[in-house]
Formats: structure tokens, sequence, C-alpha cells
């Protein structure tokens, strides 16, 4: 390993891999079949039609395979026949997954496959065993066909390595589709996947679901298993990286949560907790009335207006259909937005730079800030940041208390507000996520849903003001500079559900009656 | 603050507000009133009588005052009196715990006192708020009535610190009741208590358990509120303190953990996990045949004779009973060992000596060679310290699913061991936890319960072997010369009942059936 290893030979090397893969199974399918099958964007209903034997699991496999731009995998299609064979056999389907594709953000480990976090030095060096939740989805019959791009280390919101290059976004390629789990929000959007998991250290789920129209779920942690998903930084527990799957329809991650969960993955990984699938949070939370905390722009970079438009929407449909909708207020959020910005950096970003060293090659210019944002700091000083966590942990857990409905008096149930400051933006132009990190700090649970897009008439809104700070000047300055394209090109734009720690029902629940509202 | 601060007189005032607290509430009542009271040792059985009325509230905080040696609260007798006049407006207790004297380890804030950790510094700073469990008592009607005593730092197996000086064994002076919950230990021995509190993060709480005769239950991280009760080393996160319940019974034990968690302390405090009270499970390990899981010596310190003898008579009466009793393999014992104790000084111990020093005071010898174990590290390498106990985590995971029953292929439901090698023993003599906090490294429940004694027949044991290491050596040495000693004391000698990761309700059914088998 070394300053002298040829990072470009990995790169070659492993993109040759792929490609010849990928040409391996290109498959000279019916074109109307494949666009059946890849219209199809619930799961639900996939499973359905897999499970009467109305469609073939090897032709959905290869359907999705067909659409895939990235890693390919043979063992897919003998899956796929395999479990064709079990339900001719048996008549049934071999579980809740059955014929299901999935793809997974390249941190996963797959048993024969490289687990590169967008560093050449793991490239071509095949793991040898699956990762939990690969383990549980397999054995309830999933086809994992795929691992997508991250960038490199995966600690940036947007997704370029050297290894595997830029990600871009399938609407425009001069756009970041986000990160970092970047390459399942550009292979879910084209259609290349229908249940994508990714991973959520600062927004890395949600922010690609908020830039390509898709759903995402950041859980809690020790919800759902970690166990064998590779992480930089690893080793750091102060706030650890959490799984979490993407889609563009809510009924597939609810499905997708709620199966794992049935399945105790408590007994596959130590780090999970023995909690239940709690239905009756989910129904209570589905069918009473609810009482929503807003905020627009947390105080430091300001939205761009078509985010808060359509948070406005949002809000008023929820009003209208009899909810409350109150302000959120806004302490707590700047103290933690910093906290967790010091945390990142606490080991002055060894972990990092060590891989990036020992492949030989170039740092994308977003980790080189990263790993030269600060200085290593002692094991004592870490603690006491961990201390400050710890009370703002506790902080927020009282704050959720306090704050109360002035008509009902009754607490908030979920808070909704901006996924990010801006819709997809060009290449390296996104440069805050506060919106969404401030949650990984908590360890909340978190929903991106899909609010609306850009439209022609966000243009014509207000916008001068005098800029917070640099992060704020810059973001305002791309959308004075792009609006009229971003416009042009319909962007997504997500909002956020935000409920408290280990709340994924409630906030599934609650994202799927504002879903509702919003699709209706 | 200070070298030039006199800790000396720090320990005069404290020592003397202390005093005049006690002599206020010497009461002059009834001594077959306080025998009578204080002759009760299972919570359950003391609520009845108070929840009738049958016992004033008043009398019985009253009657463990008398009997209590540590510090005292005037705002005991006050919530009696309150307490009494309640059941008499309402005609019912106020709550599960109405009337319950119950002591905390001097690491629970209680708004008003100190809360010290055994050092110097921390003295005559009166805290101003109640921990999350001390809320949670107090609205459950419990008074509480003392906070007892620790060791400097509380990272200690024994009790003793500059403050408050040595707390000894009520059995005989010269020997240790065991720490870092030693004036629990104590005081729920003298029937100063009959429900207390302490933390273990190494063994805290079953070690005086094992010591004194009593029950202690380590529960897992996040299924209690620990917020408000302080540690030394805040913010290490690699295997925080937990906090857990010493008693006379298992039945106070269990409806201490019972009532709190139906009281749902994830409302109280962030970092609970919403594990709702599992009955179900309970009752399913209350009644069915067991398979249990023995090592009688983890290969690295031997235990004295009557602690493997009392565990070879645990496990007869399991056998006996009808369950299954099987080798437990000690892979994985030595490593994990070896790692939480690299894990403890990480920080080079800067954390407690800032303290010690800041007080002025001296340190007492074991919490000097603690804080001069080793430098401290950078925190890339104490990230590399955790992957090896998460990978460890996980090996034990895996190990739990693959030891199985030679005869029915069940794995076991529980692991049966040494708390510690020997029974209490003189002041410094205890160097070994091990058996202890490998489940502090592994965050596994873990109870202890009285076993049996040391009786004369143990002094015949064979004795001589060649030690395995210093430490083997010195426990060995503790045992030849004071056996003769310590038999005729009939020292108490605990076993220790382990389950997974919060899996209390198990552990505590399992408990049960032993205990029950025990006092047969």
């Amino acid at each position: 390993m070394s300053a002298e290893r040829d990072w470009r030979q990995t790169v070659a090397a492993k993109q040759q891999q792929r490609q010849s893969d990928i040409d391996a199974f290109i498959a000279d399918q019916d074109p109307a079949l494949v666009e059946k099958i890849t219209s199809i964007d619930d799961v639900v209903v996939l499973s359905k039609l897999l499970a009467t034997g109305e469609l073939k699991s090897e032709d959905v496999t290869k359907a999705y395979i067909t659409s895939l731009t990235e890693v390919l995998f043979s063992e897919a299609i003998q899956d796929a026949q395999r479990l064709d064979e079990y339900l001719r056999e048996n008549g049934k389907p071999i579980g809740p997954f059955h014929g299901v594709p999935v793809t997974l953000k390249d941190q996963f480990n797959v048993k024969g496959y490289d687990t590169t976090l967008g560093y050449t030095v793991r490239a071509l060096k095949p793991v040898s065993e699956d990762a939990a939740l690969v383990k549980m989805l397999r054995s309830m019959g999933a086809v994992i066909i795929a691992k997508t791009n991250v960038p490199q280390s995966v600690m940036w919101g947007e997704t370029e390595n050297p290894l595997y290059g830029l990600t871009t976004n399938p609407m425009n390629a001069e756009y970041t589709p986000g990160g970092s789990t970047g390459g399942e929000g550009a292979a879910l959007y084209m259609k290349g996947s229908i249940l994508g998991w990714g991973t959520d250290i600062g927004g890395s789920i949600r922010i690609p679901s908020h830039m390509m129209g898709l759903y995402g779920l950041r859980c809690s942690n020790s919800r759902l298993p970690h166990w064998g998903c590779l992480v930089s930084t690893d080793g750091q527990e102060h706030s650890p990286s959490t799984i979490g799957p993407l889609a563009r329809s809510l009924s597939t991650i609810h499905h997708a949560i709620r199966e794992i969960i049935l399945h105790e993955p408590w007994k596959s990984d130590y780090n999970v907790s023995p909690v239940a699938w709690r239905q009756n949070m989910y129904d209570e939370y589905s069918s009473r009335k609810l009482t929503i905390g807003l905020f627009l722009d947390d105080g430091i970079v300001r939205p761009h207006p078509p985010i808060t438009r359509v948070l406005q929407q949002a809000a008023a449909a929820l009003r209208a259909a009899g909810h409350e909708v109150i302000d959120w207020p806004l302490d707590l959020h700047a103290e933690s937005i910093e906290l967790i910005d010091e945390l990142f950096v606490v080991d002055g970003g060894q972990d990092i730079r060590q891989d990036v060293e020992a492949g030989g090659e170039p740092f994308i210019p977003a980790i080189e800030s990263l790993v030269n944002a600060g200085p290593a700091i002692s094991v004592y000083d870490y603690w006491q940041l961990n201390k400050r966590k710890a009370a703002l942990r506790q902080a927020h857990l009282n704050k959720w208390k306090s704050v109360k409905s002035p008509a009902t008096g009754r607490t908030v149930d979920a808070i909704l507000m901006p996924v990010m400051p801006h819709s997809a933006v060009p290449h390296q132009a996104s440069r805050y996520t506060g919106y969404t990190k401030i949650w990984n700090l908590v360890d909340y649970v978190a929903l991106a849903i899909p609010g609306g897009k850009v439209e022609v008439g966000d243009c014509d809104a207000q916008w001068d003001y005098a800029p917070r700070n640099e992060t704020d000047e810059w973001t305002g300055s791309v959308w004075r500079d792009r609006k009229g394209e971003m416009a042009e090109m319909g962007l997504p734009v997500g909002v956020q559900i935000v409920g408290g720690r280990l709340e994924e029902e409630k906030v599934l629940a609650i994202g799927k009656v504002l879903d509702d509202l919003l699709r209706a």
C-alpha cells in the first residue's frame, strides 16, 4: 500500500470488471415487459404479482438489471430462478420480499463482492460474508441486484469518488443527485431498483431522496441491523451511521421497515434493540387529528423560495384536513448543528486520510476540506463534546414535552421542516446539511417525502436579503443564478417529517397522512 | 481551586453536616416497632402494609433512619407525613412505591443535596434538580431517606474515599462490603434501607450484593433512566455505567424494575429505549424447563473453594428440578476482559485526576494505580478499540446462538457463573473483577443472588496449584491466609445469572427459579 501504488490501475481494473458484468446481462428482453415491470413503484404491488406467479422473478430481475448503470450481479439471475422454482414447487412465496429486486449502497457487505466506501484501496477485495441486513433480505426472498455509488469516504452530501467517478443527476448531468446515498437516488429514479438501502450519518438517505423525488427514512440507531455495513470513522459511537430504505413509494418503505422488524433483527445484530413493531402506534397516528410543529427556516441558511412554498402548501393541506400546525421554535438548533460539525472531525481526519492515502488516490475537494477542518483532539476533550451532546439530547426531549399548542395544550406529534435549503443543485454547490444532521445528533427518526417541484412562479419570490453568513450567501447565490433552469427542470422538492427517538411507526403513519393529502 | 485548597476542611465540614443531620433524627421510637418494620425484606410486603395503613409511612421512614449510618434527609419525614395524609384523604396509596424508604448511591442527583462521587471537590455543592430516576420514584410515592458511600471516583470494587472515609463490612470492620455501591451494600445488610439504587460499570452493583448476601441487578444500557446520575469519565460512551437496584429480596428487585418500566422511563431520559415490560417473556422463563450454561472458573483467576462449591450446589439444584446444565465455553472471555481494562484508561486517567487534584485530596491507592495505568491514546486509536468491542459483542451474540445442548440441541437460556473469585475480603484485597466486567463490555443483563456461605468444610478443599499470574497468586493467597476466619464468619457467597442484552425479564425469571430452589 502506498504513495507509490497507482490508484489508476485499480480504477481501470474495477471499471472493466463492472463493464463486463454489465455486458453479460444486457438482456434482450421484451421492452414492453420491462416497461410494465419497472413502472411498478410499490413493493407491495410487485410482491403480489410475484406471489401469484403473474410475474416471474427472473423477468423482474432482468428488467431491473437492464436499466441499471452500476455494478451488476450474475448471482441475481440464479437467485431469481431459484425463487421461481420455489414458487412453482411450493405454491407460495418464500418470504415477504419474494423476488423483489433490491439495491444496496456500497457500504453493505455482499459476499463475494467489494465494499469500497468510494476508496480505491478497498476495491478488488471481495468480502467473505453478507451484512446482517443482506442475510435477512435474502432469507425473506429479496434478490440483491446491485450496489450503488457513494462519495469517497461516504461523508458528503453529493456522490463522487476516484474509483467510480461522479454520479450525476439523471435529470441533468450537471446536477448532483445528492449523497451520500446518491447512487441509490439515481438508480431508484431511473427505475433501476424498486427498493434501495442506504445509510444516514448527516442526511445521506434524506438528501438524495429529496433531490430525486423519492421517499427515504432515517431510522434511529439500534432499530435496524447495521452489522456488516461498513463505515468510515468506524468505531466512533458518538453519532453513528444508521441504515434505512429509499423508494419511489411510501408503501415500499413501510413494508420494508415493518417486515425487517417483524423478523426480529436483534437476533442478528448485537446493537439492535428489541423494540417490536408497534402496530398500535402506527394505527393511532394514522387515525387521529395531528398536532404538527412547523418551521420554514433554521435561521442559519435560508431555504430557496420553492422549499418554503412547498412546506407552506403541505401545512395548508394538513390544516385543511383538520390537523393543527403550530410554530416549532428554533432554540437548540444552532448549537446542535455546531456540535455535530465538531464531532465529525475529532480525529483530525485521520481515519479518512489513511484510507485515501493508502490508495494513493486524490482527495475529492469536499473530503479534503473535511479532513483538514481541525486538529485531532484528546479523548478527554472528546468526552466533553459527548457530555454536551447528552445534555442537548435531554434538552431536545424536554423541549418536545414543553412546546404545546396554545389552542389544545397538546404537544406536537411530529415536526415538519425542510430537508435541504435547496433542491438538486449543480455539482459541488451543496454546502449545508444543517436541516438533516441535527437529527443525527439527536438520533431522531426523520422521513423525507416528495412535497412538490420547483415552479416557474417561485422565480418571482422576493430574494433580496442580507446574507447571514458565507454559506447562506453561497446558497442564496445558487438560487439567484440558477432559478430559471431549476424551475424549467421542475426539480423535486421534499419535505421532512421528524419524530422522536425510535418512533419509526409514528413517523411512517404521519408521513402517510401527509403523503395521501399531497397526492390527493 | 487548587493544590492549595485544604481538602481536610471540606471533609470536616461535610462530616459535621452529616452528623447534625443524623443527630436531629435519632428518633425515640419504639424498638419493637423498628424491629417489626426493618425485619421486612420485601418491598411488596411492606407496600401492602403501607397501602392498607397498617403501617404509617412516617413510622417506616423513622425506623429506617434510626438504623442508618450515612447521610440523612430531613425532607424524608415530611414526605412520609404527606404520604400518610394522602392515604388518609384518598383511601389509596399514591403509587406503587407509596411510603417505601429508598436509598441511593451518591451518584444520583437529589435536589438540595451534594452528589460527590467520593470527591471532596464536589462536596458542599448541592445540586438543583433530581435525577430522572429520583423524580420517577418520588412520583410513585417512594421516600428518599439517604445517599450512600462510594469509592473516590466510583471506579473501584471497594468503598473508600477521603471525604467520608472507609465503608466497612458490618460483619467485620477489617473487611470490605465491596464496591463501588458499597454504601448501599452495607446499609441494606444493616436494614438501613429496603431498596437501594446503584450503578454498575464493571461490577459495582453485583460485587457488594455478592459480598453482603443481597440481590443486585445490572440492567443493560438504555433500559433504565440514567439521566442525572453522575459518573466519573463522564462522556465516555464505550461501556457506560448503568443503574440498577439492590435489595434483600428478589421480589423487591422485580417490583422495582417492573414498576419503573411500566412508568415509561423513555419519556424522562433520552437514552432509554422504549422496550416495554414483557410479562410474556417473564412468564415463559418462569414456567418452562431451562437450559443453563455453567462455568466455574474463567481460566484467569481461580475462584476460592466456597465459590465453586456454591455454584456446583446451585447447578445440582437446577438439575434435580429437571433443568439442564451444560458447560459454557470460555472463548472470548480473556480478550473481552483485556479490552475493557484498556478502555477504562483511554484518557490516561485525566478525568479522574482532574477531580482529585481540584480537591487537593490524596488519591486512594487503587485509584492512583488506575489513573497511572497507561498514557492517553488518540481518538483514532480509541475508535480502533471500539471496533474490537463491536466485533466482540457480535461474536458473543453468535456464540450464544451456537452453544447448544448436546442432548436437546437447545441454546442456553442463561449463564450461571461466579460473581467474584472470592467472598468479602479484607480491605484492599480484592484485585480482580473479570467475572463481572466482561458483561459490562458486552452490555448483558446480570443478576447476583445469594447462593450460600463460606463453610468450615471449604477449608479442606485442595488448594495447591501453580498460580496462573500475579492476580491469581494474590487471590489464592487470600484464601490460604484467611480461610478459617472467612468460614467462621460464614461470609455470603453469591452466584451470577447472565442473559442477553436488554433481557431483564428473562434474567429475573430465571433468577427466581434458582432462588426458589436455593431457598427451599
